[in-house]
């Protein structure tokens, strides 16, 4: 493609790239209309002109819910070894997209080999680099020197990024007039509140959110707009905090768009099940149906060790309702750091939280997965449930545990096995099984 | 109460029994209101007269939704010392009900000792204990002998049993005329189908439906209609023979009820999400409001060794929408008799769907629990947290496996923790947090 313009640009003037190619096969879907989609930006294809290895995907209205998974250090783990074992495992079990959140220290070589390992889509939170990248504390940083962070992001190659652009001074006005009981729970956003409250400045990337799109349209990174607002408890579900971001958000889409950026928004956090499908219609009217991409949500707060499953219940749910993009959660949510086993249990609820969703979305080649493990059942075809399963290894692990006497059976049933006695009625009764 | 009457009986009398005053407390709901639900046959109480040291706990329509732990030995695992420790397990993290599914030899000793230990529901499908209890095989056992089995797990105490009566001839008839994937995978449902295949008669459940409730009716044991068509698989969901089944158990809810029966109707299975809220609508309708007890839903087939969490999406949704009692389901499902390790996963996995539902419909007192964790979470109160949470010695053995350097906080953000910026923040600007 013309390497001078953006996916959006691209396609405003009828060209379809070869990103956008990709992303129709992949999809089984005609390449004109993810042309027009883009076109619309309600699909982005996040893809950085120096992330050379990419395999590009689309994140959007009518394409397969795609999954990003988190790594990288903190201040108390940084041990890159390990978080290069996670970005393994997660290219190995196919995670459409890998977040560097590494947050201490000189992040650069880490973010590039990241960049040079990796085909999944990479993004970033370049606030979490600031202190460590500009070796300033908080107050002496300036609006510019955080331009210059993402500056560096984006030459490093990641595809998109996360700005907490919408927490200005009105948001914080209109949350701090409610009581919130976790008021924020947004590690970038919180920066930039205590930022913004330290310096009395307005948030630095909404005030220069032209030149922000700038560096931006220059590589092709999609903006992910960051909800600095969102809800960390059930308590503070879509309240006026929320909600007033949001619309702010919604605002943003529009600029970065008129700026040839590609835009997605980010949305919440903790929204009990019967408010899950309001925040995705709001988002979707308030953002001109820019691509949502949710973290969880968590359905419950009283679950810290199996959040994984409180955010795959609200994730699939969510993109029932038509959110695009989920975030992984691991099991250790709330409370460290994840290892590489929660990694994997983070990857496979959320895999298989997208592909409920997408079964009861109807996106094209779902079903027939389902369709081709119960008909390995119905035979009895271990190796091929293996061969099909989210995890085929940890499957295959637990069945082997356990072998059963009779072959072909499990310890749950033995020769209590319901398939298996009707099978041979039916088969008694001349019928075909 | 007078032990001649069954909870139903009672209510249409307007007798408030002790057990609906336990539901009552328990529940913060009105004894009247539970009453003359219990008369409707809206709310069930399964409380064998046997069964002395029962807490009593209500299912149905405006209360809390319950759980139901399954474990027992299978021909290939008959070790009873191993399934009394998942009892204790499951009475450990107050599971509302558990059923005895043994299969294997002689189960009444296991099931007398499960109905004097636990406090919890108990139940059973007694067509499991068949063959085991008559010492015959399939084909010599007749409609007598089953109704037989029923008795003596009756005298032994078990609150409810599941009796697969709706699978009559005219049933397997319509299954027959569509091609099914994976037609029956219902354990009790493939035992009665093969016996009405070898016997040539009518299910012997259907045909003495009425000497079966007198069973019941006198030691007031709920019934439980089971679904022996329950889908299988997506492809098999809410299809001709399912529905065909669910209309007939309608008729029998109604019978049970005539007969002073408490009744109570199971459910799916493998159901994709967009069709779990009509699965739940069309059971009330078809069964007049009977309690609706669900197995999963299971939202996907791709995820064996995660099907804890793919029925802990399912349950949550159905659950929303109306489903009123959860069975568990476990990291284990097909693929063996799950360990200690599953059904504790199981049982948190299913917690969590069934409060994140009650949440969702604004249960009383659901809210007030997901209020303290994230006010303890404000104050970084980590006992309290672990007092409050689902499974507190997990998640405080996770914890305490990644200790931080800064007291407080934890590994995931450390010095950068969210909350901790944002409260120092609002304390600078002479805000309380």
């Amino acid at each position: 493609m013309d390497s001078d313009l953006t996916q959006i640009e691209a396609a405003r003037k009828h060209i379809i790239t070869a990103e956008m190619q990709t992303v129709a096969r992949d999809e089984h879907r005609d390449p004109q209309w993810i042309c027009d989609s883009v076109a619309l930006g309600r699909i982005v294809i996040p893809a950085n002109h120096n992330h050379t290895n990419l395999h590009a995907h689309g994140v959007g209205e009518g394409l397969s819910t795609k999954i990003n998974v988190n790594l990288g250090v903190s201040g108390d783990q940084h041990n890159y070894a390990n978080e290069m074992k996670k970005v393994e495992l997660a290219d190995n079990m196919h995670a459409d997209a890998i977040m560097d959140l590494s947050n201490c220290g000189k992040t650069s070589r880490f973010r590039t080999s990241l960049v040079q390992t990796s085909p999944a889509m990479i993004g970033t939170v370049p606030m979490y680099d600031a202190i460590g990248y500009l070796e300033k504390p908080l107050e002496d940083i300036s609006a510019d020197d955080f331009l210059d962070v993402v500056r560096k992001h984006a030459e490093d190659g990641v595809d998109f990024v996360t700005i907490h652009a919408g927490i200005t001074r009105a948001v914080i006005d209109t949350w701090l007039k409610e009581k919130r009981t976790l008021n924020i729970v947004s590690r970038g956003g919180s920066l930039i509140f205590a930022w913004m409250k330290i310096t009395g400045n307005e948030n630095p990337f909404y005030e220069h959110f032209d030149e922000l799109c700038e560096i931006l349209r220059k590589y092709d990174i999609t903006i992910s707009l960051g909800d600095a607002m969102r809800p960390g408890c059930i308590d503070d579900a879509t309240d006026q905090a929320q909600i007033s971001e949001l619309v702010q958000l919604g605002e943003l889409v529009t600029r970065a768009q008129e700026n040839g950026v590609q835009a997605m928004v980010e949305g919440p956090g903790h929204v009990p099940i019967d408010q899950i499908e309001a925040n995705i219609k709001v988002e979707k009217t308030l953002c001109h149906h820019a691509p949502f991409y949710v973290l969880g949500p968590l359905v419950t707060d009283v679950a810290p060790g199996y959040d994984h499953i409180t955010a795959a219940i609200g994730g699939a749910i969510a993109a029932t309702a038509g959110a695009d993009f989920l975030c992984y959660v691991t099991p250790s949510e709330h409370l460290r750091l994840p290892d590489a086993q929660d990694v994997r249990d983070g990857i496979a609820a959320t895999q298989l939280a997208a592909h409920a969703a997408d079964l009861a979305k109807h996106v094209p080649g779902a079903k027939e997965w389902d369709h081709k493990m119960a008909v390995a059942r119905s035979q009895f075809d271990w190796d091929r449930m293996f061969e099909l399963a989210i995890d085929g290894d940890k499957a295959r692990s637990m069945l082997e545990a356990a072998p059963p006497q009779e072959e072909g059976t499990c310890t749950m049933c033995g020769q209590m096995c319901a398939v298996k006695t009707v099978n041979e009625t039916l088969k008694r009764m001349g019928l075909t099984v």
